[in-house]
């Protein structure tokens, strides 16, 4: 029962990547990394600003359109196919429609064995983190915090709050097999 | 027979990523664009400096080991599993093997419908882009320009040596059905 | 007369940056670079997106308040020092205000024996590298092409309309005593 | 005595530059940010690979030689000129010779009124964010953690071992007059 995908679910800020990167270095063998922030940025620039794509209001939010969803819908299905041809795939996620983003994914990973992990940080810790890294729209890590865990089982969860990034990769990487 | 995947080949300075972001803005759908760059950043940071995986020289070389190649192959099978199902794909990629790497993607790819498009600049001219684009090790463009062709077959091929991206773009939509 | 500055000002997406680093690359000294770019990213993330910062509108319009003001004349300042304490420097400007940008500048720089540049690119291809490029708002391109020229007076010009970026470095070197 | 500069002290991955984010979002008035990372991108090339230059060697080190200095020089005193033309500024800096890259600091700063802060971070967690970030030479937090601070006087040390860069930041902006 060898794990074939982990999957890191937070809200924005929460240390996901950070995390992602350390999971990578400390794992016996290579695993491939994607993220929502892959798939979009192989988007058209034009998705990112259009209603049918994906927008960022200046307060934080993210509103995502139909076209966005074929796109992704698609996306899983390839991601999958990787996991199941045989590369070991780390999948960095925010699920803004809580359990019904899991399920899109659930559908789309099947019988793979598949690693869930919860990646939480307090808000305000999140918000702080987010005004440090100075590259994202203030306010998506508040916003994101909590409803992104909505209905979202994991096997495993992690906080960020006071851990550090290698910490929570070593964690996780005691939980694959 | 719509087309459903473009595979822009070329050297590295040759001008793909602009051509790319021209043929997303231009074409009617909106493509989703990967490359071999996308691949190299999903790889654990350790894969990029390691014979097993990928090395840049000094000079401008690059090697590819056999753990690159594994994960390479489940990468190609993952595209093309988005193609399939439904999303419009450019690849933007370096066939380092020529003939050799143009055959790994046949393969993956199948029976898709798909536009094989060579992108050629002058080696000299390449190598004074790098110069002025800053962020890859000197040398590649020149190394590449020729080697990427060899015994690759085109349906379409651009010239970046006096045409601007956006020309190349529209002459490559042009054959896109 | 040893030339201590030299100025390139042209429109967003005229090819000002691939410039310089060619520029770098074939000069006999080493040369220092310093834009607006580097001014905008050393300010607070609130004076870009405040009246009295500067604004990027979502048609390609820029507009500079009272605050960018104050601090880009300590700037312009302190870059003169540089130059006067012997380190050679670049600049990168895009001339907002046309003659105006200008004078500041040659304020500031006083008796700097100063290399002046014009950097032109027809609107409607700076307009496509823009897109190519994908990092800008689309519109400043084909906004600034002409009015960050009005009324500046240069040593020498160059258009990289169809001059490669190294082509117009080798043709300002010419010019650096 | 209004403070005019504050200097940050820190080894790689101590998290200065988080610190210098959130610093400028608590300070009421803009503040400007340069480090040592502007002064190197704002080099040739070509000096970030020579002995004269920048070398960051495989393991971590860093080698400064003689035309940096040079260039360092004139920048010191270029932004201690901003500073006295009235922006007020914070310095990001890696003081690899300890005591030494202070004075040089101090001469040229001179009667400005300055707030040292040395930003320290335990070397094992530092190197854990090393990892985290993904973009450095790994080897470069531990080896610079110590060394920066010999004989370094500090009005001020914050430690980012368990504490957030924005606690360090109000912490720092309560000394800020």
């Amino acid at each position: 029962m060898t794990t074939q995908v982990i999957v890191l679910n937070g809200g924005s800020s929460a240390g996901k990547t950070g995390i992602t990167r350390c999971l990578q270095a400390v794992l016996p063998h290579p695993w491939l990394t994607f993220g929502v922030d892959t798939l979009i940025q192989a988007m058209p620039a034009s998705m990112r600003t259009s209603a049918a794509g994906i927008e960022f209001t200046p307060d934080g939010g993210v509103s995502v359109g139909s076209e966005f969803r074929t796109l992704e819908a698609a996306w899983i299905e390839g991601i999958s196919t990787m996991a199941r041809a045989g590369a070991r795939v780390i999948v960095d996620e925010v699920f803004l429609g809580g359990a019904a983003s899991q399920e899109r994914w659930q559908k789309g990973l099947g019988d793979l064995h598949t690693l869930w992990v919860g990646v939480r940080c307090d808000s305000a810790v999140a918000a702080g983190r987010e005004v440090a890294r100075g590259d994202r729209v203030t306010g998506m890590a508040v916003s994101q915090a909590d409803v992104v865990h909505r209905g979202v089982l994991y096997d495993l969860e992690v906080d960020t709050t006071h851990a550090e990034p290698m910490e929570c990769a070593r964690a996780i990487a005691a939980q694959v097999r």
